[in-house]
């Protein structure tokens, strides 16, 4: 199966602006150690065969909200893109299998900066051809880390693993999450900033 | 006391450039409700005698990392400035109990956007008039966001409070986290994309 648009670890992918060495520095800041890169690959096992239904309750969460719902509408009518809101859903699977899968390498830094660029202006719709808003908004990117990670808690606790262990898999998901997003807004930060 | 450069609900704050309306679409995205207010409330007098050895615990974790100390450091000679270290700590004193409050209306918003343009390179040094670093890089503003409210649930828990009301504290101390240093973000974010 390939998915369209997801071209992790291909040519398509530009590199990272963001030095290895800075990025070792952010994961300091989190407190992301080799204990969450284990807690991480332990989760793997556990959303692989639940991406669908984990999707499902974020997609249910930007759709019940009207102002994040809007970057998947069309720029003229202001109505959904069901393609859009489709095809990108397909990448957000793979997106749940790779940040569990936890190889925090030079190709996974790159596609972050990827990712970052497909919120932004610069990239924004280009991957799915949609008619849709120009930016995701700054303003939002940060605050959807706690739904996401808080509503994937229970699929996390859905085998069987102890309290504690379910802990670790949530928190080391937060950390993720919180370096994530920060590679992601690379373009939006004015130059020298960041 | 007055704590040297502490500017909250005063003529020296400028008005924040978030509307209102953009900050309660910020609380939707990351779930924060009355709840949280309620639940930041209550851990208001649990850490308000707890501040000193809170800010010590943060200031260890800073202390500890060059490359956030680096921010505290003299620009010329790159050494700690113990008077600039010691000045932001008291105002960092205020924040916690500032957060704990949970007054999140305009006077808050306003002195937001003011503690964003005091890391930021508008305002870095001002305060103070330290003659340090021009920027605390956006790089690691969210990152810290997880150590600091980690590091907190001990002492949210010091007090006889249930695991579930110590949970829901730690929860909407995240949350309150990332809203607020996304507002801060926005002297870092170019123009028309926060
Ligand atoms: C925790 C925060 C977020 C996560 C984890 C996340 C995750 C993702 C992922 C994995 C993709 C697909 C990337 C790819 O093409 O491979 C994506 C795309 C997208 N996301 Fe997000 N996202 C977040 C925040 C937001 C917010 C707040 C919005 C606003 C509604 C948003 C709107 C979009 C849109 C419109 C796309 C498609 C971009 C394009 O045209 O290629 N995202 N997101
Ligand atoms: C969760 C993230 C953070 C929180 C909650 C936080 C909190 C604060 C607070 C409350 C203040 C005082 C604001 C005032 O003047 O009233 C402050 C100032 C400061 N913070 Fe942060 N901060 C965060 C991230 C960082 C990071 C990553 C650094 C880098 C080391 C940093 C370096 C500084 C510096 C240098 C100042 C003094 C700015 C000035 O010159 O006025 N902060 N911070």
């Amino acid at each position: 199966m390939t998915v369209h648009g997801y071209t992790y670890g291909t040519s398509a992918v530009a590199k990272s602006p963001v030095l290895p060495a800075d990025f070792e520095d952010m994961k300091k800041s989190a407190l992301f150690g080799e204990e969450d890169v284990k807690y991480l690959r332990l989760s793997h096992d556990i959303v692989k065969d639940q991406v669908e239904q984990i999707l499902d309750v974020w997609y249910g969460f930007v759709g019940a909200n009207p102002h994040l719902l809007a970057s998947f509408t069309g720029k003229a009518d202001g109505k959904p893109l069901g393609d859009y809101l489709g095809g990108v859903r397909k990448r957000f699977g793979q997106w749940i299998l790779d940040t569990a899968r936890a190889e925090y390498d030079q190709r996974w830094l790159d596609y972050q900066h990827e990712i970052g660029l497909r919120h932004h202006r610069i990239k924004k719709n280009k991957t799915d051809g949609a008619p849709s808003t120009d930016l995701v908004p700054f303003r939002n990117l940060f605050a959807l880390i706690f739904p996401v990670t808080f509503t994937l808690k229970p699929f996390l606790a859905r085998k069987g693993h102890s309290a504690e262990e379910v802990e670790r898999m949530h928190a080391a998901w937060v950390k993720s999450c919180l370096l994530q997003v920060t590679l992601w807004s690379y373009p939006y930060v004015k130059e020298g900033d960041f």
